[in-house]
């Protein structure tokens, strides 16, 4: 049986029974939707991610993208199935109708969207990339630039790119060195070096637009001192010729995975002559960013959920037919063996791989759904959605991340000695997941991000938010006959997260480091809550479903399933916060107080 | 500054002041040795490895052996360096000078190959293969064996293989089906199939020896129906001729780390002409292997120590050099950037990766160091020794493969963007450890092992034996004037690892499934205890080389690194037994009672 990527059953129980996705078509924006446009995006994605987009993945993940006389030429067979890529018309699909978007909810874009990542990360790549770009266009460009560059990105015939990175300040914004001399023409003169600059070139379509980050020269230091620009590969000359801008690619690094994508470093202006529009106001360049920037570590969080979702399935599908040993229990060496999921260590492994991908799935949609709330509701709707996607989106990036890749090792170990090695998928997939922690804000970075600002900013208003919100779902879960014990569990850990938090805010008043030292250990903390939490929706849903279908049911294995994975995640996993808060507490200091020279 | 692969100074103080290595030559075998011949070994060793085998780990790595026509061929550099390799003369050296080896302690072997393995662990795979099979030949095979096998695997002029697994059966040995049929000669005729033979043919000797698990046509059905067999891949014939003896390579296996070393299919017997030559008696040949298998899982602990050493030097050495950011307490956007370093969680991650590599190298130093008492020591103290080598092996095994992934994980993320490219070698070490959890037994396997057998087997005798050892090294920690919190925690963990496995040893009286469901938790919590106690026994040693070096001495900062780890670990770490233990306890069984067909 053919890997299905993302499990259907799965998407439609959590856009429909977990969530309920049609609730947003009561929004004036997404009116004109309903479930019927939502499952025809979902069907043409899913069959083309399955019969077009995956059997290209191993070729891309063999034969990377080739950089020949300062050129990039991508896989011939990426040039091929690119445009029925763009066919899908996903890139604006969320945007408004007056861009020519279709008013879609990010939610189903998001479940959508797993489809496609998860048959090829790499080839998606270009897709989202320019889909963050034309938003920054969209949303602080003038007329001019809108009209220059909207509809060609929107309609995938130019594609965008994110070029923040440098070489010497790497994760460190505030350091960007690329500098814009003011023209008389209006637009300015770039010179500078970007790098890791995913689809900064390629031979998919005539053109590509860079969204950079530049100081103007003389601006202030810090990060209160860039700019955005729009520099294209090729500018818009006289008529309707375009001219070369003077970005050339100076170096292509090889990365260990999403290798259909090439990350490049390039050099603008070397020749004194590459263009840039500046986006916006000057010196907002990077509020404008962050102000993306939530939608874009979203995708990044679905990118972990969709690399270790295909591999679950792989492991699955092999575990069911691949035979070996026997059970403990059995003790007659000429029976036969057994399918490796009659051990309980293999069913370990594959209950946590699913724990991991649903519950990971469960959080980015439930922040997707928050998402277009924040976007397109009213009123104090509006308002709790924006608070509640403001404390979710570090878990959401960051989870999936992290536990994906192990999710993706256990993949690997389920395949035993054929998973260490390329003739079988598993492997590719956990050096593609590997990026997940890295790129737009490390692990560390996020977790910063969470306990310093997100969780204790506004007196807090996003963690009360989020605990009203679990509190509904306990609500729910109590009415449809949830195991009151897990119940309870989650209702404890919400109120470790609380005092938790309360406790460290207090500390940051006189010592902001000492409250940031286990930084990483809070979010591990907070995402396993989170999780905790969309387990017992699932859980809730899945209990809702069997009183419907009955226990005898198609539908019942299904929903058992769920079961035991919120089972697993709430009094396997759950559990673990006691520890993980204690250490937050305590402000053990064996690395706080190390001095790296002892090393 | 080169990569030191191992450090020098913490091989000295594990060697020297944490165990006393020096005592093994107060044992009869031993008694030639000396701190001084130690230290020839090790100074030999690490330079070779340094200056001659490290740099050859790129090109190899980039560059895997070919099949072609049948034969392996391996990189050139290889076979330049090879005999260099074997002219540190290690295959033997532990072996008794009767068989031409040097009687040299394993504990000191152990720091030797350290050094080859977080050099080139491919190329040094060839010697550790060879020294296995040179054993099981010295140990069970007829004095005919030994004279036409041992010198020439010793002195490296053949190499060895364990040919062990099948296509079918993989980690279920019992289900071998290789035969081997008595001919007139008294030797065999094989017939038959293996997989994943790591060395199974290569150029750089004239010969290769399988050392080979077959059954003996009309042999009982499982594990009591496998016996041992040589099978040369040119077998002696008249005069000094050597016969192709049929045994063909069928494929190579394209593993994705270890890449000096080809991993094959091999056909036995497809002419009808591969002779076979029994080692020791029939129906033994899997008993036979497990007297060597601790020893091999030994070294698989160490392949995955030395793996994750060699990425933490490099993390170090870049998070030392690397500027990026400021603190959070720095306000002023034009100081300059700082080192990584400067930043508590790249300390934390770093602090992390020493915790897991030296308190993985203690532990397998201090298995090392029983298995040498075990084996030459007398009276109660050999019976002793061989009780905690039993027990701690599979943690010996499991910890530094597990654990060391995530520490090469940690190497990557240290070098972000630039760790995630084949331009950095971090990448690289993280796909060779992913082996160590694989072979030699899984850390599944592992796990039913140390639960299922050695922890509670004769009576619990191995528990209480090690629970005595950690006894002695908290009465030195307190002498020492370790930190007596961090001594009550471990004395605590060894209680609870007690009642834990008294309480699963009843449960499996009625239910041995039911009481081996969390034995990969039991194995973490396990592994974790003995981690903890390796590093309570370095912060003994660290106090007391305090005391003599004064605070203020060249050796003062190694040592406070030493303790901050301990602290690290034991403060951090530790305390995670108690969930564990909660969950073996509970029989928490969303998984045991999973059914897959819900999946």
């Amino acid at each position: 049986m053919a890997n299905p990527l993302i499990d259907d059953r799965d998407v439609e129980f959590q856009l429909y029974e977990v969530l309920d996705a049609p609730a947003l078509t009561r929004l004036p924006y997404f009116a004109d939707h309903g479930r019927d446009t939502f499952d025809l995006v979902l069907g043409a994605t899913r069959r083309f991610a399955r019969e077009v987009l995956f059997p290209t993945y191993r070729p891309l993940d063999e034969q990377p993208p080739r950089l020949v006389n300062g050129r990039i030429h991508v896989h011939p067979r990426l040039r091929e199935v690119f445009p029925q890529l763009v066919a899908l018309d996903l890139i604006a699909a969320p945007r408004a109708a007056e861009v020519g978007g279709q008013q879609l909810p990010l939610t189903v874009y998001t479940f959508a969207s797993a489809y496609l990542m998860a048959a090829n990360l790499g080839a998606y790549g270009y897709l989202g990339l320019t889909q963050g770009a034309a938003h920054l266009i969209e949303a602080f460009g003038d007329a001019a630039l809108r009209d220059t560059y909207l509809g060609k990105m929107h309609r995938g015939e130019w594609l965008g790119t994110m070029a923040l990175t440098e070489p010497q300040a790497g994760s460190s914004l505030a350091d960007v060195q690329t500098t814009a001399e003011p023209a008389p023409d209006g637009s300015y003169r770039i010179t500078g070096n970007k790098i890791f600059i995913s689809g900064g070139d390629h031979d998919l379509t005539e053109n590509v637009v860079h969204m950079t980050l530049a100081r103007i020269r003389g601006a202030p230091a810090g990060v209160k001192g860039i700019s955005l620009f729009c520099v294209p590969r090729l500018r818009p000359g006289t008529g309707a010729a375009l001219v070369d801008n003077d970005v050339a690619t100076t170096q292509m690094i090889h990365k260990v995975g999403w290798k259909g994508l090439p990350s490049l470093a390039l050099a603008y202006g070397e020749r004194g002559d590459c263009h840039g529009w500046l986006v916006g106001e000057p010196h907002k360049g990077l509020a404008y960013m962050f102000q993306m920037m939530n939608e874009a570590r979203l995708m990044v969080g679905l990118n972990g959920v969709a690399t270790a979702s295909v591999a679950y399935h792989e492991a699955l599908a092999y575990a069911r037919t691949r035979t070996q040993g026997r059970p403990a229990s059995a003790k007659d060496p000429t029976a036969p063996p057994v399918p490796l999921t009659r051990h309980a260590d293999v069913r370990r492994m594959l209950l946590r791989q699913k724990a991991i991908v649903e519950g990971g799935l469960g959080v980015v949609a439930r922040a997707s759904f928050y998402a277009d709330v924040a976007a397109h509701g009213e009123g104090a709707a509006k308002e709790r959605a924006a608070l509640v996607l403001d404390v979710l989106t570090p878990v959401a990036k960051s989870f999936p991340a992290e536990r994906g890749f192990e999710a993706n090792a256990l993949a690997l170990q389920i395949h035993g000695g054929y998973g260490y090695s390329s003739e079988y998928l598993p492997e590719s997939w956990l050096r593609d997941q590997k990026l997940n922690t890295i790129h737009e804000g490390t692990t560390g970075i996020q977790a910063l991000d969470l306990l310093g600002r997100r969780a204790v900013g506004k007196g807090g208003a996003g963690l009360q938010a989020v605990a009203a919100e679990i509190a509904a779902t306990c609500a729910r879960a109590r009415a449809a006959g949830v195991d009151a014990a897990w119940i309870a569990e989650v209702e404890r850990a919400v109120g470790v997260v609380g005092a938790l938090t309360a406790e460290l805010a207090a500390r940051g008043l006189r010592d902001p480091e000492a409250m940031l030292l286990h930084a990483t250990d809070y979010l591990d903390l907070f995402g396993t809550v989170v999780v905790a939490w969309s387990w017992l929706d699932q859980a809730a849903a899945a209990r809702e479903g069997l009183a419907r279908a009955g226990d005898a049911g198609p539908d019942a294995g299904f929903y058992r399933a769920k079961l035991a994975a919120a089972q697993y995640w709430i009094r396997t996993e759950l559990p673990r916060i006691d520890h993980l808060a204690q250490l937050c507490r305590s402000g053990e200091d064996s690395y706080g107080a190390l001095d790296p020279d002892w090393l």
